[in-house]
Parts: C-alpha cells; sequence; structure tokens
C-alpha cells in the first residue's frame, strides 16, 4: 500500500484532469477537493474517485472548461448557471459570490442550476467559515433511495452542509448524506459474510433485511428511517427544484456517461457580524465544544469529537505522515494516468 | 374521550391563556399552534401541552405581555430579542420580518436571541411558503440527548422544520426534532412489557439497551446515530450561538418554572420569485410530488405521502370531524381551566 504526499497526490490529481481537457484552475480545484477529502479521512470520496468523472468529460456530457458565472438575481440573492461543467467548480463559484453578497446584505444566497456532482459538500461550506460566515450548501443527486414505503429509487442522498468558524478550534462542520449508510458498506458485509442492521436497506420487495445481498438487490434506507426520507426531498427541493434545474429521477449521477446531469445547488453565506460581534461568537463556539468535550464518556469512548473535528485531527496527521492508498485504488490510478501520458508518484 | 370542534379548542385554549395575564394577540396565537398540532395529527404537541407553560408564566420566567420587535442588523438580516416572552410570539414575529426582508432583498433572515419554546416549528415555516417563500426555522432546546460517546444530557433535540409551497397541493413541510424518538415512546414499551430497537437509547452507562427501564434511566439516541448528534449541534449554532443566546446546558425547557429559557430561534425564508417564477417552480413541485407518489410500494403500503401531505389530510378531515381528546388530557383540561375560572366545551 503506497503512502504519498498530499502534495504530490494534488499535483497527480490534477495533471490526469488536464490531460482531460480541464483548465489548470478547475483541474486543481477538483484534485484539492479529492486530496482533501482523503485528508479528512472520507477515502470514499477521496482520489479514488479520480476517474469517476472521465466517461462523462470524454463523452462530452460534461464540459471540462465551462465557466459559471452568478447572475444578479434580487439584491442578495443570484442565480448561477452551472454550464454543465464540473460541479465544484460552480459550488467554489456560488459560494465565493454568496460571501461577497453577505458581506453587503447580511446574508447571501445563489441558486445553482444545470451543475454536477460536487463532490464532499463540506469542502465548500469550509469556505464560508473562513470567512467569518455561517455556510450551507445543498445538491441534490441521482436516485438512491425509494420514497418512503417504496420500493423504486427516486430520491437521491443529497448532500447537505453547515459550517461556522470556533474561534481556536477549526471550523464546526457537518456534512450529512441522507442515506442511512453507503452501499459499499453492504459490498463489505456480503464479503464477511456478516448481517446487517435492519434500518440499512430494503429487499427488493420492500421488507427491511439483515442479508446483505437482498439489501444489494433492494434498496438502501433513509438515515433516522422516514425523517431521512422528507429531509431528502426537501434538500431536493431546494437543490433541484428552486434553481430550476432537473430533481427526483431526472438527475443523472456521475457513473453514467452521457446526458446532462442537471444537479442543482443552493449556497447560503450568513455574515456572523451582522448578527453579533464575530469574536463573541467565536468565544461561545469555544465554550460550546469544551462543553461537548467534557462530558462524562463511555467508558470505552476515549473522546468526545465535535462535528468536523475528527476531520480536522486527521487531515493535521495525514498531512505530516502521507496519505496511504490501497493497492487496488493505487493500481488503477497508475494504469489509467499511463494512458492519458501521466506518470503517478507512487507505483502500483 | 370527548371529540371537540377546532374552533371551540381554539377559543378555549385563548381564554385559559388570557386568564394567564397573556394578551389576547398572543393568547389566540398559542392557541392556535397548539390546536393546528392536533389538527395535523400531533397530539403529543397539541392542546395536551395547554398547561405546560402555566408555571414559568407564574413565576414570572416568562413574560406574558412581551412584544418582541425586530432590530435592523444588515440589510437582508434582521437580530430580534424575544424578551422573555413566549416563543411562539417571537417566531411568528421574526418570521413575517424575514418574509418582508426576502420581498426586498430575495432572502430575509432574523436571528432571534432571548426566546422560548415555541411548539411546532412548520407551524412558522408553512408562513412562508404561504407567501410565495421556502421557510426554514430551526430553535434549539433544553438537553435531551448526550454527545455521541458520553452519557450526560448536553444537547437539545434542536427542531428545525423547512417548508415550500407546492402548487395545488398543501405545502411541503419537514418538521424534525433531532432525537431518534419522543421520550413517550419509552414510557409506553415499558408499560406494554416491550423491547424497544437498541437504536433509541442508551442506558447511564452508555450501553446500547432494547430495555425501554434501562432506556428512560438512560438517554434517548439521536437520530441516524452519530448523524443527528452532528445536525443537532449544528442546529443549536445556528440557534443559541449565532443570535447571542444560550446553547448547550445551559437552555431552560418549559418543564422547569424558574429561570430565564435562553432558547434561540433561526429563521430564513427565501423569495422563490428571485431564483424563477414561482408559477414554474409550482408546476415542479407539482411533478416531483406526482413522481413520489406513483413510485412502486410494498404490498403492505397503501400510499406514498409525500413530506407534509399525512398532516395536512389529518388537518382536512379533523376540521370536519372534530378533535378527540384522550380522557387523561380532557380532565387535566378541564380541571386546570375550572380553577383559572374558565369552562371547558368539554366534559371529562
Amino acid at each position: 500500500m503506497p503512502t504519498v504526499h498530499h502534495d504530490d497526490l494534488r499535483a497527480f490529481a490534477s495533471a490526469c484532469y488536464q490531460a482531460m481537457k480541464v483548465p489548470r484552475d478547475a483541474a486543481d480545484l477538483v484534485a484539492d477537493t479529492l486530496v482533501q477529502a482523503d485528508l479528512w479521512g472520507h477515502q470514499s470520496h477521496g482520489v479514488m474517485r479520480l476517474f469517476w468523472y472521465a466517461a462523462r468529460l470524454d463523452s462530452g456530457a460534461m464540459i471540462p472548461d465551462a465557466k459559471p458565472e452568478p447572475s444578479a438575481g434580487l439584491g442578495a440573492i443570484a442565480t448561477m448557471d452551472g454550464q454543465r461543467g464540473m460541479g465544484q467548480v460552480a459550488a467554489k463559484a456560488a459560494m465565493n459570490h454568496a460571501i461577497e453578497l453577505a458581506r453587503t446584505h447580511g446574508i447571501g444566497a445563489v441558486s445553482v442550476r444545470n451543475s454536477g456532482h460536487f463532490g464532499t459538500a463540506m469542502y465548500f461550506t469550509r469556505m464560508a467559515a473562513e470567512c467569518g460566515c455561517v455556510g450551507f450548501i445543498s445538491t441534490n443527486a441521482s436516485p438512491a433511495m425509494a420514497p418512503w414505503g417504496a420500493v423504486e429509487k427516486r430520491v437521491g442522498n443529497n448532500p447537505w452542509s453547515w459550517a461556522a468558524p470556533a474561534g481556536s478550534h477549526p471550523p464546526m462542520m457537518l456534512d450529512i448524506a441522507n442515506t442511512a449508510v453507503a452501499r459499499g458498506k453492504l459490498y463489505l458485509a456480503q464479503q464477511r459474510g456478516e448481517p446487517i442492521p435492519d434500518t440499512w436497506a430494503i429487499d427488493a420487495a420492500g421488507n427491511a433485511t439483515i442479508d446483505p445481498a437482498a439489501g444489494i438487490e433492494g434498496t438502501i434506507l433513509p438515515m433516522g428511517g422516514h425523517k431521512g426520507y422528507a429531509i431528502s426531498v426537501a434538500m431536493d427541493m431546494l437543490s433541484g427544484v428552486l434553481s430550476g434545474s432537473h430533481f427526483g429521477r431526472y438527475v443523472t449521477g456521475p457513473y453514467v456517461a452521457e446526458g446532462a446531469s442537471g444537479v442543482g445547488h443552493l449556497v447560503l453565506a450568513i455574515n456572523i457580524a451582522a448578527c453579533r460581534p464575530l469574536p463573541e461568537f467565536e468565544a461561545d463556539m469555544e465554550r460550546m465544544i469544551a462543553d461537548l468535550k467534557e462530558t462524562p464518556r463511555h467508558s470505552d469512548v476515549p473522546e468526545i469529537f465535535y462535528p468536523g473535528e475528527r476531520e480536522a485531527k486527521s487531515d493535521l496527521r495525514l498531512r505530516k505522515v502521507g496519505i496511504d492508498l490501497p493497492d487496488d485504488t493505487a493500481s488503477e490510478l497508475c494504469e489509467k494516468a499511463k494512458k492519458l501520458g501521466v506518470t503517478a508518484p507512487f507505483s502500483s
């Protein structure tokens, strides 16, 4: 299992995207979002996804050099057409504009249509937290769940995130996909011959199941049962319907080579100083975090974390010791990069 | 079990509050929020809570005639001091102001401090949906859960809601408490001698339990495990910390007779017409709802609902047939009202 320095991994990922005709700026951005997910310990959202977007870039379904710009809406709100580009590019531009709007108006919103899969939501809300704002982002996504009581996928996992500065601590960050678990966990349980909790998936007939194979045939359940269903539909309303983008079963995911994605987002930035002095907010965030961390805990639990703290700790550590790439990821990346004429900074 | 017409129940509840020195307008509002919860089928949030607030009004901890007003913040954002009044009064005033701001600025926000328990969150977001806006509200609440891995309550259930108009349908509405279940469900299981799912509660040592008695001794778990913990903390950041109100374990709940509540809220209204023409938004909401409802379903499931639909159907039915009051609720209400010189429109 090769261990790679994050700078080398980022340069490699960017070189791959540039070889796929993505302009330098956008290539650097998407590379950074993937490496950042690895640094945060979210390997499932890291460089293992590097070539996810290749088929769509290749087919022209996703436009590598799209340059989405905000259009004036009304005062504190703007709209943006993602121009079928990479979702990361639209999300970053939208958050930057929302932060600008929040400087003038106290709060800023950008409603984004015709964008694409943007990876890790908290990459973008963190931008707001670093500018003295509370940030929010939502997105819709291709169908992953059945409506509550149904047996056919028509609702995406529709991730959403809130983030806020936390004084001397790294930002408080929340990044929620509305599925109970990632599909990968069912495959893992199947490989290991282990049952799954009956809250993870339904079989093809819609019955709760503890058999991972039946769950794979069926559908993943929402987090928190019917609550996750309702939340995910609400996020699609905010992301897809409000922006005039696709929604529900009309959203195309990153695994499909053809067709406009139709993903939409809603981006918000709230200027904390418009509510109360930022240093007071930050001092209270520190108190809140101290209270959470000092709560008496279960004897097996070494430490209580506030939302985003695990990720920040992982980031600090992996920037020093490097990112471990699983062998299958490393060999896949090496092989595919080679076809583009890019040499990986690790061997498979 | 008496059945009462909603108008009679509303007039009765308002008369009780007026007898507790709450001004007519505020008494009518709080009465309406309770009766509306009953009409929506959320009896746990209905008139059975009428006298919850009595001890706090009596002690002076809650000011019956508080008149919270918005203070200009920056452009599209305002702040509000709830003046230790009833949370419903502050929440309604804040949502009205957010809708006004959204008319001018495309989006409006009101950050509310020093308020109180406001009951059903979607009562207030529905106001936005009825004005062509997407509405959001969050609140914090007194501690109900332990931080993830801990054994002591320091995090409220911190409810939040989104709502949006849905064309020819009643609004789409989401109303989420971040606990896995209401505490009442543990008492019910205990009475029935039934085990509980191991995702509902931990025992006093912090271990997952299927024994309702052990769960009652312990703490309710968050919905969706660690995700619900993170969401609830984020809602406290938005509601308590952003507004400069109390947060975490410093929030006082409605059951405690003394002390400022310190509850805070965040209220948002997004003017849909600033993003796209409202009729187009509504037409897409209708398509989205049709798709959800037409999804093939489990053989035991008679109908798929969109978020808020069950409540709307219940409302329609109970406005006609009346609201059934459980005997213990009816007798408690009769008895307590009698002491205030108010005659109930039902017998116990």
